[in-house]
């Protein structure tokens, strides 16, 4: 899941947040908690990091419960959801009752919800709870939904309550919460990072590198991450920008250095020096060269489509991709000759290489990609398993090639296999 | 995120489930906690629901804190993560700490390990720790890794502690630990629960629907949930059927009225009565026709074969999909009439109709889906806003087609048209 290596004997200058998640969706399998995550990208570059997180039930009881154990743990408590206009949405009765103040209607943010509402009367009287705040607390309008936020000072804690919807928290967490966290002096400027993108490196090897290359780390935070093959590290500085100290200076020199010294170290492999993804770095590639690209995949099914058409404005570059999932299709829509898959077999390099040519010759491409494998759980023989893929890439008449296998289920492989061959696009072009 | 009515009158028989999730990745933004919502999902129908969770970083004392606040509050508390061989791997130290008991090595343990390591000497002297459990505990052998998991009673409650890593955490918790607490008589048999599955109904017409339809909803749990226009409701009785009282059984029954209301109530819109996914159904219905499917996309650029391919053994009834991002493609590949996207434009219907029409007959395909639209964010005009999406299904001769506005971001419209557009297909084939 990726390691993180903290230097426990420096102090952490970040501010310290603590998270109440609300929703018995999160609980009983139905919803994943999507906006921890989110919060924590917006919160650490402005110099904040989650310490502790809990999730309650819908349940008076259990919310106080939870921002009761939460709120002595953080300078900042977070709680998300509970705030819409049914039975269930309870978590402002609870703060209530854990802060001992009365609900009183917030006139402002009545008349807000009064305009959203396009038949006034009958609806109004169901959606004003949601115009119910803690007497005395400070009232955040919500810029993308219809329920107001609030803050309360809850013994030296400020206790933010945001609406759970993941559009709305986002919208009100970086556009409303943190300039206001900012103006009340919480937050330092933002730390010195810098990250970087490798495709191709297994995670324990990177981090053998970082500690191999004889720097200093004390006083950095080094963040690894993988997903889907793709190795992220994120070098954060424990200091804030805004007094640099001696140490903090040195700290972001040695990021710095860092830096330097692993995009040597790793060459080809490294995707990005700015931490951007593998499809953008892809886009961004073809961009420059103003070269255009066609696809085909089989075993992918669209994935490696899909990671591309995933980047804005990529109609420029991208032509179009075939999904040959038969013999028929690779032979009618990409040429590939009948005679190399029945000599071969469809998935083999031969076949991948055709594919290949043929998705840039019949799209008129600059770059064709070509993905032949083995997805399964069925279909695999034991001269060719379940997970082996071929992959090649052909641009303007140079042509690579590559066999890998995967582990993993169905889904694993067929998303490790788009950005495998991705990658390899990448390698050619870059 | 969805909605859940539990009757607070009626007791709840279900086990008691806390959850500790370890790792700074999943409180600094690297990672998402997905083991809660699949342990979530294997508990429920095993008659057990999570009441708290809480996640702890990668240190001992705030594992230990998070512990002593989870154990209070549930009968079973499942600890994940931090059992791997790294310095930053603490979970059973904290476990130890908090029992007061030392950790020992687990011979049975320490002997799979060794064998799991090619290169055993120098390698095991790293990775032996992930043999020392606490001791006393109930060692659970790993199906899928090399860390044991293990458990121990504290004070009434059993602590049971598992690897972090998706894959591992799966295998233990359905494998090994499910199957040991129904041994030792903490889980009842699994509660009564019925699926239903729609698309194109929100969310709130169909809870609403769920109180009109005049049936006694107590001791009954209706959870529902939507996901980029698939919206699931799961019917569950809150009695376990292994001593299945009056009530029980009455539960059971007004659970089998209100799906078969609900399937009269809703109709076509009903995408599976056994709570299947919208592209297993298609694939199921595709298959028992003896059909096969050719797709032409546009707008969502992959993401419909994506959704057909994630079905495995699809490959009997999908041919091959064309994800046409210029017109050029349309026009050559699909045999869409050059003079019908001058006239109407590349978004519109006649150029959906003829997409759909042209996958099909291109790949020789029983039927064809055809997808035209503007993703966004660039590219809408005042006529033709962003989100705008056209679709057209083929199938032996007959047409359907259908035009939406989606709103949301490049990556919510790409993913709900992809929906919209087998849902389109589901209806045509059904």
């Amino acid at each position: 899941m990726g390691t993180c290596r903290p230097d426990a004997a420096m102090p952490d200058s970040r501010l310290p947040v603590a998270v109440v998640a609300t929703g018995n969706e999160l609980l009983d399998g139905r919803a994943a908690d999507t906006n921890l995550v989110r919060a924590a990208r917006l919160l650490a570059p402005a110099g904040a990091r989650i310490v502790f997180h809990v999730t309650a039930r819908d349940d008076i009881g259990a919310i106080a419960d939870a921002i009761r154990l939460a709120r002595p743990r953080a300078r900042v408590l977070i709680v998300s959801g509970g705030l819409g206009p049914t039975r269930d949405d309870v978590t402002r009765e609870a703060v209530s009752a854990v802060a001992r103040r009365p609900l009183v209607e917030h006139g402002p943010s009545l008349v807000r919800l009064a305009r959203r509402l396009p038949r006034a009367t009958a609806q109004l009287a169901i959606q004003r709870r949601q115009a119910l705040v803690p007497r005395g607390a400070v009232v955040f309008p919500n810029p993308a939904g219809s329920a107001a936020g609030f803050a309360l000072r809850l013994q030296g804690c400020w206790c933010v309550v945001l609406p759970g919807v993941p559009r709305e928290f986002d919208a009100m967490l970086s556009r409303v919460v943190l300039p206001w966290l900012h103006r009340r002096g919480l937050l330092r400027r933002p730390a010195f990072a810098r990250a970087l993108t490798f495709c191709g490196v297994p995670e324990s090897v990177a981090d053998d590198a970082i500690d191999r290359l004889g720097i200093p780390l004390h006083g950095l935070e080094i963040a690894l991450t993988v997903h889907e093959g793709i190795v992220k590290i994120v070098l954060t500085s424990r200091e804030g920008e805004a007094r640099p100290s001696t140490r903090g200076r040195d700290a972001a020199q040695r990021i710095l250095e860092l830096h330097r010294a692993l995009r040597r170290r790793f060459g080809e492999f490294v995707v990005s020096a700015e931490g951007r993804s593998l499809e953008e770095t892809v886009a961004r590639l073809l961009g420059r060269r103003g070269w255009t690209v066609a696809v085909a995949e089989s075993c992918t099914g669209g994935r490696v489509a899909r990671l591309l058409t995933s980047v804005p404005g990529i109609s420029a570059s991208f032509l179009e991709a075939v999904v040959s999932y038969s013999n028929r299709s690779k032979i009618r829509r990409l040429g590939v000759p009948a005679a190399s898959i029945r000599r071969h077999g469809a998935v083999s390099v031969p076949v991948a290489e055709a594919m290949a040519r043929g998705a840039a010759r019949t799209a008129g491409a600059d770059v064709g990609l070509g993905v032949t494998g083995i997805a399964g759980p069925g279909g695999g023989t034991p001269e060719k398993p379940v997970g082996l893929v071929c992959f090649a890439a052909w641009a303007r008449g140079r042509v690579e090639t590559a066999v890998r296998r995967f582990r993993g289920d169905r889904m694993e492989v067929q998303e490790r296999a788009a950005v495998a061959a991705l990658d390899l696009l990448r390698r050619m072009i870059v």
